[in-house]
């Protein structure tokens, strides 16, 4: 298999086990979009691996958000493989690929960083290093890869609002509770629980996979054209005065740095 | 601010927090329609109030369900707002008006109340105080306002069922159990954690809100025609000589009044 | 009423009790499928039953699956009903039934034994005696009877991709945290809940549970063209090699058979 640069990849059989570590906090920027792209061709493929576990190497940070300042250049090298510069397009397609993606949560995952978990067919999460935000209305902005359309069927209209419009942080007991995650889970029993299941699944005939991804798919995954319509609102509020001076403020607070803004942004934001 | 007639308002900055007080039992009739229609009327304008929060005044109600006997009254009033006499469509209004929508819920919710705080963004409840009913199916009727919409598109359609056909009261922890409500959390943490909710969302740009709701609504708001159609089973179901009876015999036995029939109405509606 | 061949009825009033009653393992086959067209073709006429609650004469197998051997002839008998030979639409057909039905859940239900307990308007199980698999992924197939369509409405896209892929064992309060069932009960005391809601149900107006169902149905039940997609790609899957094989080797293992092979089935099926 060919290098990846911030995914580390290891291959058991049909399994492959991606996890991220891209320091100093496992930003989404253009190194794991690139990452992105380059297994989902291999994916798509359809011959080879049947399941593939998404985990990451920094305990306290799955993938936080994206980096905030690179925004341009990861959208540039999505459009390589889905036509239009959208990280939204990118996370669908991912949904739609030839393997079983299951997402083992350690770590902060917010904004693009759960939407990318939400991406994936399934979420199981530590309860003790696991927490969940989508934090886009703090910043007066709609969360624009997938995160109303993924939360919204998972949890129901009440709970998809008051996660979406609070911008905070949620357990991975109550993420459970809510629908967000399959399950939470003892810290120490996560890994078993998930290598376990990816073996498993990845015993069975790979066609009738296939044909089942497609057909929830076909009731669950939102088309590409209402991704485009939050997408293009993320996009637009970036230019709004409000969200720049928002964005410049926590940026001034140590925002995108290893440090007590990034563990405990839900409560930074509502102090912003 | 204009006066209410039966909700009192406290305003905090772009806080509106709106107390239901229709004595003795907090009935829905002409007085909290009227109300509606011109709170509405007022966040629909979105230049002053992000985020309302709804309580009642009462310990024991928070809407039990409408005046049977005021139907045609308030529903005149709802078609001022509406251009239809409504309920169900002054409920989908109040779905997509400006603000955020909170429904801090103590006392009993039932039939149209429980329609009430559905049509409100999202709901939080008293563990020891509040109760659930859709109590329709016990007179012959289907839920009229949005409660068919919304709880099967919350709880799925075996608790829909579940819920809608056994006209009984539930609990706050089953209720959430179900997806009724975002969460049921002590009596003495729900003041607290609501008040502090709204204001942390009034903080953030009002137009990402405006978004969000919009986008959140396009998937879970069900249409107009669908509310219409629930509405009008439900008034053509009034005319039915079974209905009637039941609707005559609970009267009897006390409904509307404030005592052990309205405290009980899940038991009483199985004995009819 | 008539005599039925694997159901036992008990008549109370306009409550159905039927009991299915199939040794040795409560399979679905002809008799069953015989059984479930008369019991529509009776419900239909929607003037005597308002309720049908369905449970097992066998302690450890409510419907484990269908009989493998007999699929042929199953379907030509739901065919006499539906007008094709399809377990998938004779289930979408009882959905729609003029009855409210309930499954009380004690033992195994999988594969198309889930799907007709999710075809069924409510669920109960017993916390201590119910097992639910949704097990055609080890086979290679997609659930072909409505399971899809139900469980990923019921449960959302990551939970059911869970439940489906992983073709496993769920306990009960697992399936209650997961949306597959209404509630998981102690098993002491779950005859008399479902009894009693029955009951409760049987004493409201017919026509508004018909109006109630009808509505519900209109949300929540797929079009008979998604359960024919699945129906046929889980036929299609039944002539590959590699299925064939599968099935091969767990009828060798005791598959259909009281023994262990079927009480843990979900165990066995890892291992194939």
């Amino acid at each position: 298999m060919q290098e990846f640069e911030v995914i580390k990849i290891r291959e058991e059989q049909a399994v492959l086990f991606a996890s991220i570590d891209n320091p100093p906090i496992n930003l989404l920027g253009p190194g794991l979009v690139r990452d992105l792209v380059s297994l989902i061709r291999i994916l798509d493929q359809g011959d080879k691996y049947k399941v593939v576990v998404f985990s990451s190497a920094n305990p306290n940070y799955f993938i936080p958000h994206v980096d905030v300042t690179k925004i341009a250049e990861y959208r540039a090298i999505a459009a390589e493989l889905v036509g239009e510069p959208s990280l939204s397009l990118l996370y669908r397609r991912l949904s739609e690929t030839k393997a079983v993606t299951i997402a083992q949560i350690a770590g902060r995952v917010r904004g693009a960083g759960s939407e990318f978990v939400l991406a994936c067919d399934m979420r199981f999460a530590s309860k003790e290093k696991a927490i969940f935000g989508q934090l886009e209305a703090a910043f007066g902005q709609v969360p624009g890869s997938g995160g109303v359309q993924h939360l919204t069927r998972l949890m129901g209209r009440g709970r998809a609002f008051e996660v979406i419009t609070s911008s905070t942080d949620y357990s991975a007991d109550l993420a459970e509770r809510y629908g967000w995650i399959n399950r939470a889970m003892p810290d120490a029993e996560l890994d078993v629980f998930v290598s376990d299941l990816a073996r498993r699944i990845a015993r069975f005939p790979h066609q009738g996979l296939i044909d089942i991804k497609q057909r929830i798919n076909a009731i669950a995954l939102a088309s590409a054209e209402d991704y485009r319509i939050d997408s293009d609102l993320f996009g637009k509020a970036t230019q709004n005065p409000e969200t720049k001076a928002r964005y410049k403020s926590i940026l001034e607070k140590g925002f995108q740095l290893d440090g007590k803004t990034e563990l405990n942004l839900g409560e930074a934001l509502g102090e912003l």
